[in-house]
């Protein structure tokens, strides 16, 4: 076994949570790679107050944010013209998604809708074969109720939705799917489930083997299971742009973008694209970046399907369905001192608030498809009155 | 068309990346939202320098960085012990890569190699049936110097690495893929594609009509393309650890977390992962986050394949290939205060560095996938004990 | 309009199923094409018996079939040893299949398992927008009985297991659930799901509008919802292969072989594919065609997950699930002359039979797997062997 | 090892492709199944001529077979109006693709196009770790003269197009690309791979070891791999279907087809499906059985992409790409007595025809298409009308 030639970094006992552990940590960097950290090292937030967001403290990322809006938004929980807070470093970004938001403003809002929510832990179950697994999905089904109360006793927000099975082999994937309320509710689920298993564990005459993930969670990346069942909440976000509006606005008909919207389809058909849009994953992680949410979740929420029709007078139907967007307004990064800020601007700070903030976004999610989509194609519509002008 | 009823977010003309502007947006956040950002308004970077980076900038988020290492690391660019730092909200994350980076230093440290690297732009062009599509895609392959000058014009940077072309219907996809230095290089190829396709349609004796992405880029999105082709570096991370270490320092032994890799290749199967590892995406946004990236390519980077082998003395040979890992460092927010500063920690600020960044995300991935993996076995086997222990 | 130059193929009305009929358009065949159809013609089978299963019937392919076994089966329905039918015009298929039946029943045999099974039509109904389209998902939960009873009118067989439902954009697609006893189904739950539209079009208070599939039945196609959610039969074959036997037998070694279904795994991560095992296809193909299924549900038939172990003795685990295997023993193609003596010779013609073929193919499928690998290895080993000779 | 209790399968040594062996085995199963074999002994073909194609040959599957067409088509291979045999034994299949090819050719036919055509097989390499695999696949590119060389030389008909090289972990997956002519190819592309592989072996200077399938052939399955690159030929089947004529003829209008399929790609989408059209694989394998095709192909075969534009003046274009479609029209099942005439019936028997079988197997596809998709939308309208009539 090797040591490592590099000192440890410091902790303080007892006190890690401190300025001083910070600085302790600043100066062992310094001295370690002999960078000042004068940027990292300025920031408002108390030391004490990032304990169970994160270890070895040592400063801070400062993320520039740029306010976009208004954006006139029609959910169930998010009512109104809302100014959106995007943390990014990708110039015209915040330009793009501001263009987006005056557009969709003006055709009468984006209406926004949750339809389904759930946080998932997957453990799988191993067998000496298919028989026994099988057996063991029918006596999971039969005992539902000591399960539930076993995952359930373990918080007083995680409720047990429903257990999803799948059979491969003499293993049994069994995935529990719970509401958590404004919480994400990674670890929640995971705690409950994992009462679950042992509880399973105890009552099963056999006795039971498992492993708390079988990889079918899915968390932290896309899967096709997400995509059908949900992971975080399922928000779709929808709007009907008049023909002359965009037109004006953007310079782009809307019989050309329906065509476009043909080739796009097909090309993420080709590609085998999760998304069959276009930059969801922008404006959600310049949202979650500003609000606290766990960042690495863009991997299960940029999924998107987008789905358009051009309706007989020519406007233009555009619904985009994230199915997988993963969402806290409390817990996690929520209560950092800018994020807690953000959320506050968006009126989403705290518990009941999960589902206005996840509508928030899934409207600006649409706001950045019509912007981009619109760039692209009168860039097209450009460069053909380039050519038509050379042509004189 | 509808007019906002509340004003729109205010502009300095000539002078937007001014302190007094962003002071002026805070105060109009202030006023619309009541929110004071006491904190968002707290920040040592220089609004002048965010310009290219953000638009309509107010503030920043603070995010909260951890260090975690040293990791012993032997690419062809990263060689050493590294101090990693970590930018989440998540607890537990930095603590948990840091058991990981102890353990494969321990081991004797990651290799790590980039394998390839392009980044793309894939326009669609139209046609009236697939048979001159297929013409013109021969006419495209008699062309590519042409192609080439006309790409290369736009930057001194973006080299023209291939086409790819793809038919659908009466489509062709060409899939433009050049090398990039140290940038990421989106903006840079989507010029460079623009230049190609307008000298295409000027040189082409039909002329041709085209839109600048037919959705198989693939952009901010995974994609089966993207794992089979590449988008950004295609890095791998290797390791092998001793049975008896990893016993040692994790509780789990080699034989068990082998069996459970069959599980959860299973898993990805069934549910149609995008990743058959266990959280690439965490460690991938901590650094993206920390190094200015941009961070919305988690989409497109949390791709992985987990390949290992238990070998006949019991080690364990783990590696796990990341086929579209999105790196800069150089432009896009690599230059920030606190992301410069981090960069530089690694020693990866500037040109010439971003292979060598690519290859610590990997092997900070590989770090992670070992310490998660060994609690979610550990747990297992502490419960087992729990049981036979309940069972005297 | 354009009408066809060539005439109408003929037909007799009222006696279309006569042997003068089918001579009739042998006739009209060889008059437009010159060809001679002495094969074609040469038929046992009444074209009395034809009806209901094809139109415009004029002679039959005659595909040979080679017969293979004994294999070994542990089935629930399937006990014994059984000798296999296999029709194709591929050389060494039956070969390859009858040496891999020799293998697993000198293991001792397959264990095979349905564990579930369910055949699918899945209407997409169309709203204003999502939230209503969300709404009736509620509506449709608490009139369950309603659409089952609608549903199960139109048949004594089919019986509706559950409704699976998903959300995109302002549709929402329901997927029915039927158990279809031994038929295959697919007309069965059409009329079934039609039967269930109307009612639901009639007892809703707002009516809907519904197009009968919505592209996720998914019928005559692979999707990943199949492989999650089964179509036709899941079963799951399974067998331990002694190291010894196997290197006696196939002159391959277990280690060897393990180490390469590791390889195996991540080129199907890698390509995308939906089967990580060998060529299931063959041989469900050439059983499909002996006993008179839909041989056009290979498509979705052909989806596999392989999963296995390599004991602590060197002895070889081996699984094989097939999430989509769509088998009939009643209806369809069953009881024409050929494929009704194949299915007698199985024991599986006629009711409360489906299973016990089920198990029978997926058998198959695995002694199937067991050959080409080894062959595959053997090949490695054989040229390893030649490769160290000329080192000599 | 346990022995059979059944005795083998017969077999006559030098003589096991004579009728005397085919009755042995008969006589055989029907004392091992009381299986009268009347059906399945007549047949016409000559078991000698079965030789190549099967083992242990004991009859035949009679599979009726329909006559549809005149179906038009422009292809560059396939010119005018094709009678088109199908063998099935699934009722309405051959009077639905009848009733798409009378409006196809309504509407002045289908064009289709062969845009590209490979054979694959794909070897993996094993190596110590990913950088020496990234340094073989260097040194393949170097040496494609050798390589090709070694592979061209086991037959006159393959010929190495590319070789697609993948990188993951310590392995490197090399996919050669042949052009087969008439061929499928399967065999040929094998024997020229390990021909290679061999090659590489002895010439490399650290020599490498190899597995010559791993797994991204992908050979008997679908993949999106396939999709992508094409395994067969791709052909694109197009046609223009006028408003009116598809409202006469079948009773739908284009508007409403052309939002239906909006609904059809997000449903794909949505469900992981490789395909979003709507049943592909019945016209494929009731082609592929009717003219000795390898059946089993039909798993990469009914993949598609169907790719439409409703036109201004309400016509309907509509095109389908089949990107793996393997067909032959020399060797495999190709000869057999029934298969060589209806190859012949079609003006496709021996070399020089596989461009045109696909031509025309895609325009039947397209046809299939058509007709089902009006069906399922015409019911619609049908039930419409029940509607409205029973209000009164």
């Amino acid at each position: 076994m090797r040591s490592p030639k590099r000192p440890p970094v410091p902790r303080v006992k007892d006190d890690d949570y401190s300025e001083s552990a910070a600085e302790a940590r600043r100066e062992f960097a310094r001295e370690q790679t002999g960078v000042e950290l004068s940027h990292t090292s300025h920031y408002s937030i108390d030391p004490a107050s990032v304990q169970g967001n994160i270890e070895n403290f040592f400063g801070v990322a400062q993320v520039p944010i740029g306010l976009a809006g208004p954006l006139l938004i029609h959910g169930e929980h998010a009512e109104g013209e809302f100014y959106v807070p995007l943390a990014t470093s990708e110039g015209t970004l915040v330009a793009s998604y501001n263009r987006g938001m005056r557009l969709l403003t003006a055709c009468g809002g984006v209406k926004v809708t949750v339809v389904e929510g759930f946080m998932q832990r997957a453990p799988v179950f191993f067998f000496d074969d298919a028989r026994q697994a099988r057996e063991f999905g029918a006596w999971v089904d039969a005992h539902r109720n000591g399960i539930r109360e076993a995952a359930e006793s373990t918080s007083r927000v995680a409720k047990l939705a429903h257990i999803e099975q799948y059979a491969v082999g003499p293993l049994r994937y069994l995935r529990f799917n719970f509401t958590t309320g404004d919480a994400a509710g990674q670890n929640m689920v995971g705690k409950a489930t994992f009462a679950a298993c042992e509880w399973i564990k105890q009552e099963h005459p056999d006795g039971v083997r498992y492993q708390l993930s079988g990889g079918i969670d899915t968390d932290k990346k896309h899967s096709q299971l997400n995509t059908l069942h949900s992971r975080g909440r399922r928000v779709i976000a929808e709007a009907t742009i008049p023909a002359q509006t965009i037109r004006d606005m953007m310079g782009v008909d809307t019989k050309t973008m329906f065509r476009g919207r043909q080739a796009s389809n097909a090309g993420a058909m080709l590609a085998g694209s999760v998304n069959n849009g276009a930059h969801a994953a922008n404006g959600i992680t310049a949202l979650f970046i500003a609000t606290g949410q766990d960042v690495a979740n863009v991997a299960e929420s940029h999924a998107a399907i987008v789905y358009t029709q051009l309706q007989d007078n020519g406007d233009y139907y555009w619904s985009i369905t994230l199915p997988s967007l993963i969402v806290a307004t409390f817990g996690g990064g929520t209560a950092l001192g800018t994020q807690r800020e953000m959320l506050e601007l968006l009126g989403c700070y705290g518990q009941g608030k999960a589902d206005k903030l996840a509508e928030i976004i899934a409207a600006t999610v649409l706001a950045g498809e019509t912007s981009l989509l619109s760039a692209v194609l009168a860039g097209d519509w450009v460069s053909s009155h380039d050519r038509l002008g050379r042509n004189r």
